[in-house]
């Protein structure tokens, strides 16, 4: 039988331009040609249209009237905001839903991280990180919470990408917070927490002033 | 000289759409068809379409795929995850900016106070309640915090025009709210910001439930 894909047209290419940018295959500052990208998907320009205004509406693309589409650039002002916005949520989450947080979820990430530890991978820390991260504003089960946290999300996974020398770090600081909170320590989890958070926001704002340094 | 309108026929279109659904004047749970609204603004179809993703993106707007635009309905969960959301983005700034709210803006509200207990009109009321809300976020000048809480803020206008009888005590309660600020009382500012968001809350929540038992 013929697989019927039920996702819309649009919906398909905002999740596909999504990762473009997410990724980096299409660069911060890179303009984007909705007619290029029509041919490319096969599809007509319409939905690519469509998709890139909610991309833009998700601050990932810029709209420069009668110019076009831009692929999104950040400040260390954008940063610092973008990481006061997820410790908001992060914080918020761990602190009144502690009890709440999914254990077997919880479980399934220690167990990723020995992995991770086995083979260290980007693709493996960057899926440790995302579980953490999203287990912990899960536990609120509210969808706009989820969705203003989602906001913010995919530029931290495009910052994510400009913060190349610290997965080491982060792989220690996530084992101690999950270690803190498989145990039951609400307050050791959380004061962990904030510092992890700190941390990768200053080391993604000295990379920044370096990349500008060599530019 | 020819004025000149600098912003697009989708900018435009989404913000004359988005005060028709936030004014109610198109209805909760209503069809929209593009074809008409083009024709009502005298555009094309394609803006219109753009401006209903982005509204639908902001979740104003509901897409059914193959069917079309619906302006949004919710239900008493969605309310009080909307309200989570709010009291957070409002409670966290006014916690941790109270010493840089704006003084003269919080002077200019106290005075469209005044003006409303002369004369107390809907609008009145509904610029004072806007005012000192938008106040608290503006306050952590963090562009990305203004943008999670305008997600929620548009339903939250949304969610005001359902709860009719609840003027006076609201008025009373900001002018509570107002008083701590200006006294620079911020632990009291902030138990009657609490308070307030809850009753407003649970009050929404009623009309809605005495609604439901009408229909």
């Amino acid at each position: 039988m013929m697989k019927i894909m039920k996702k819309s047209i649009t919906d398909q290419l905002f999740s596909a331009l999504k990762e473009e940018i997410i990724r980096q295959s299409i660069k911060a500052g890179e303009q984007i040609n909705p007619r290029e990208i029509a041919e490319q998907y096969g599809v007509s320009v319409m939905p690519v249209r469509d998709a890139l205004t909610r991309l833009a509406s998700f601050g990932l693309v810029t709209i420069r009237p009668r110019v076009g589409f831009f692929a999104r650039e950040f400040t260390p002002t954008e940063i610092r905001e973008i990481f006061e916005v997820r410790r908001l949520h992060e914080v918020y989450c761990m602190e009144r839903y502690f009890d709440q947080i999914d254990r077997i979820e919880l479980e399934r990430i220690d167990k990723a991280m020995d992995a991770y530890e086995a083979h260290p991978t980007r693709e493996a820390f960057d899926q440790v990180d995302e579980a953490l991260h999203d287990l912990l504003i899960a536990a609120s089960e509210n969808r706009f919470l989820m969705e203003t946290y989602n906001h913010v999300k995919d530029l931290i996974i495009l910052i994510r990408h400009l913060d190349l020398g610290r997965i080491d770090y982060s792989h220690r600081e996530h084992r101690q917070i999950v270690d803190a909170m498989l145990a039951g320590k609400k307050e050791l989890a959380l004061a962990r927490l904030e510092q992890h958070l700190d941390n990768v926001r200053n080391s993604t704002l000295e990379n920044i002033g370096a990349m500008e340094g060599l530019a």
